[in-house]
């Protein structure tokens, strides 16, 4: 990695810790002025909940208004940064209810934390799960104070809020389409990319581009570079996380391989060596894939299958493609230099990465 | 009910057929529009699900926008009070899935409804709890979109939005409370009150009316008003609910007395009789209620301790006394002759109902 790219990734990583001292002190402020008993336990589980996530997209929102020309100091753009992570936080804490997650980022998810902290053994899981929903709704609630206060000039607010509400309304509907094909693997590569578009390169790039460089007043043409690139790059990095859960150094993933594949989504990855396989390795996938049992022995079978099939390296054209598809992009946006290195070095990082 | 009443009433109910003409159109278009697989079907699903509310928060807030001096063509409000109601799709659906309940309005609730249409059983629960949240989550999301594309004067957004935010977040604080003091009946008459505050008064009177004032571009004499009306008869309409749920009428209700006893609920009425009951009938109160296999016989027996412990009297004269505020806040309120009529229509016809 050059120089020039660390100067990039470092100009990328740092509004990090204003975006973090805004949602820090917002939350306190929730917790401290909070008029109803149990109120305030709420925003300290935010608080608590926020701590250690990557702000992918918070960071992404300030680079979209870079982008777009904005200059100088990044205060609005922060606000509507911290906005999109409380929405994000709702995304996070009901997909874990979805899901029936015990833990992320290693701590207890939402529904187990409210559950196991209950007193009545009897009503701990539907406190739990009451709890957790409520909790996901304050957080989208509170995503719309951030962004309903994000001083904003009038010409610019009809295209931020039209960005904002789109985002949400395609996680879900890419949420939905997850739901509606998980457990079974007969989805085609095509589905599984249509999933991967929504839940991931719409929503995690482009979207939060596009939202910092409406606030900085984006014309078109800004906020078409910003899916030229966002998209392709988004899915890519999707692509990479579904090879890294079942090929990745399990120690520096910070989880096993099993759980992806005991999970038995079928991802790209997956759909593709259904379609490249021959009856009898079919037969294997089907039969390990899922299988909450399933163990080292078993993963390596599928990984030997998934390789034998050409789907790994199927998958890792696909990433390739995408990554150039975005590079592309970025040479022909008519971003400012230093905002166009910044998205360079986002790519390198999304695509090569190996954790 | 005097022909001025009933004039007053048809005035409230006059926007209904607009404020549910553009929910159908504003979803049948997001149905039409769908750009995923299953995407349609949820505007579909929420379409559905929209039919045979009452309207009462949406309403209020077109009479709060006439309160306010709103005059002529009340579409605006309208399209707001729309968006109001997609949020509190949100609130009953998350509700439904928080107490478990199989149906509303007597058709099944979301997410039974998803459930029993999934293909797979051992999938079917899951994604009935999913897909429920997801929906509720698409109402809250799409209520911003109607919210956000509302036409309104820049200078009076601010205060619509930050009503707006306030309901939601005061809906869930008082959810919240709600859920931590379930199962317990040693909560006060003061917290029983300040849950009905929260969920009930502020969320279902005070504030709808609050968000058409503001749109109307309402100053803080109005403001304040929609408060001092709004709390005490809001108050009194929860109230008025917990009386009827266990002494109205079943067949004029809807629903069994027995639903509310069994759930176990300790509603003011309960803990006003708990705290006036001597030992041997605080003793029978916690054994009935709660229980879910409480019959006809045992609702007798409870009902007859309210009565006896004069909690029955003690409510409905705390019914009589909030009423009788709404009404003198109303009398020095500064709303054009007509929305107080309509106020005192709502207001009479809150109280004194029978169902």
């Amino acid at each position: 990695m050059s120089a020039e790219t660390l100067t990039a990734e470092s100009d990328f990583f740092a509004p990090r810790a204003a975006i973090d001292d805004l949602l820090r002190a917002f939350l306190t402020e929730k917790a401290q002025t909070a008029a109803l008993p149990g109120q305030s336990a709420l925003a300290l589980l935010l608080h608590d909940f926020l701590d250690g996530g990557k702000r992918v997209r918070p960071l992404l929102c300030v680079t979209g208004w870079r982008a777009a020309g904005g200059r100088g100091d990044p205060a609005d753009a922060v606000r509507l940064a911290a906005s999109i992570e409380l929405a994000h936080a709702c995304a996070l804490i009901h997909d874990d209810i979805m899901d029936a997650a015990d833990s992320r980022r290693g701590r207890p998810t939402v529904h187990r934390l409210l559950a196991d902290n209950h007193q009545l053994p009897s009503l701990a899981e539907r406190f739990g799960l009451g709890g957790a929903i409520l909790v996901g709704d304050l957080a989208l609630v509170w995503s719309d104070e951030l962004l309903h206060t994000t001083p904003m000039p009038d010409t610019h607010r009809t295209a931020v809020l039209r960005c904002v509400d789109l985002a949400r309304s395609e996680l879900i509907a890419g949420q939905h389409l997850d739901l509606l094909t998980t457990g079974d693997l007969d989805v085609s590569v095509e589905t599984t990319l249509t999933v991967v578009r929504y839940k991931t390169a719409k929503y995690t790039i482009e979207r939060p581009l596009q939202v910092g460089a409406a606030l900085a007043g984006a014309g078109q043409q800004v906020m078409d570079a910003c899916t030229a690139y966002g998209v392709p790059l988004g899915e890519a990095f999707q692509l990479r996380d579904d090879v890294l859960g079942v090929f990745g150094d399990p120690d520096r993933m910070g989880k096993s391989h099993l759980d992806d594949l005991r999970e038995g989504k079928c991802t790209s990855l997956i759909a593709h060596a259904l379609r490249a396989a021959v009856p009898a390795q079919a037969g294997r996938l089907r039969a390990l894939i899922g299988d909450p049992r399933l163990g080292e022995r078993e993963a390596a079978e599928v990984r030997a299958i998934l390789t034998s099939t050409g789907a790994r390296d199927a998958v890792e054209r696909m990433i390739e493609e995408r990554y150039r598809q975005a590079l592309d992009a970025l040479a022909a946006a008519p971003f400012p230099a230093d905002a166009v290195r910044t998205l360079e070095a986002v790519a390198e990082a999304t695509v090569h990465r190996t954790a």
